[in-house]
């Protein structure tokens, strides 16, 4: 609200099977001034995709040295990648105003809840355990063994949902969409000691 | 969230000029599930008005004997009339789920708040002082000190901005309208312990 508002960090979280990436990409288009965050990687770029836009591509000894210098705000090994968010992206959009989106899992939420305790945390879950089942079984690709793990590491996850500031159940995407893209724009317009300053200078005067 | 959720209360106030009344009636209509409360008045009926739609109309004896049963969450003497808002009404609403929206003063908000700490409070701002001055001006039947009268007013009301969670500035009415719902549909997705319950008992068992 303040002209010099502070960007707010937006973390998404969901179990597998829950619609999130969707979700995420559908809010960071519907919703003006909402930056996706830039992961750093390890994964040699795709084609088409560009250094700084899709991902910050380094080397596997600087992501470690970023790493032990503890300059992530959380990462993680996935299929041999290493992937992670680097806290001074986060802490310079936000510091321009800018406020970010994050999708990450429930370990990467926990440890940016700790750098980033004002974060708000949106967890999203399918609307019953049956349909996040019959979702996961639809993926063709997957055996019945993955499907199982898949089902049972979701059930796990979802054991974290009272770590979050909101729950939206991913019923019909349209209804999640502007649910979430709802949370955005009511924590724009929900009062912080910054925005108190300005109203009683803005308004009331010295 | 959950099938048996409780409604929210909702309130909204605004020094005059802000442009609430207008705000309210919108969101009233552009949100299902959100009633606007009906106070209770000791004003007769007005062409077309309906007891129990528009307002529970009361004889001020009856009125009295509220006021004195501690009936009321908050009520107003305005224009020799007198107006109220029922806090069996509210809880009634709440209980059985619906969401409700009451449009009240400051002095209303602060009682309400007494009530029901659980409540959603939200102030409207006009873009600014000046802005406020040219609204009340444009009003062309008050007169000068009229106009005075109502800013000094408006100015003492908007001291009690840091008593709201949300603030929404009202330079662009469809702006103003898209925050208010925002906020409204924001409430329904916060986490709240009736939800946890609910989704602990649904996704993850007893």
């Amino acid at each position: 609200m303040a002209p010099e508002r502070r960007g707010l960090l937006i973390v998404v979280s969901a179990p597998s099977g829950a619609g999130k990436t969707t979700l995420c990409h559908e809010i960071a288009h519907a919703v003006s001034g909402l930056q996706y965050s830039i992961s750093y990687t390890t994964r040699p770029p795709r084609s088409g995709e560009v250094d700084g836009r899709d991902y910050f591509f380094v080397m596997e000894s600087e992501f470690m040295r970023m790493v032990r210098q503890d300059e992530f705000a959380e990462w993680a090994k996935v299929h041999n990648n290493l992937y992670g968010t680097h806290a001074g992206f986060l802490t310079r959009m936000m510091a321009g105003g800018t406020d970010v989106l994050l999708d990450v899992d429930v370990q990467g939420a926990r440890l940016l809840k700790k750098r980033f305790p004002e974060g708000i945390f949106i967890f999203i879950l399918p609307p019953s355990m049956e349909i996040l089942m019959e979702r996961l079984r639809d993926r063709r690709s997957d055996s019945q063994d993955e499907i199982e793990r898949r089902f049972r590491v979701a059930r796990e996850e979802i054991q974290n949902f009272k770590d979050y500031d909101y729950i939206i159940i991913n019923d019909e995407i349209k209804k999640a969409v502007r649910d979430l893209e709802a949370v955005v724009l009511a924590e724009r317009v929900r009062i912080t000691h910054g925005d108190q300053d300005w109203i009683q200078k803005q308004f009331l005067g010295p």
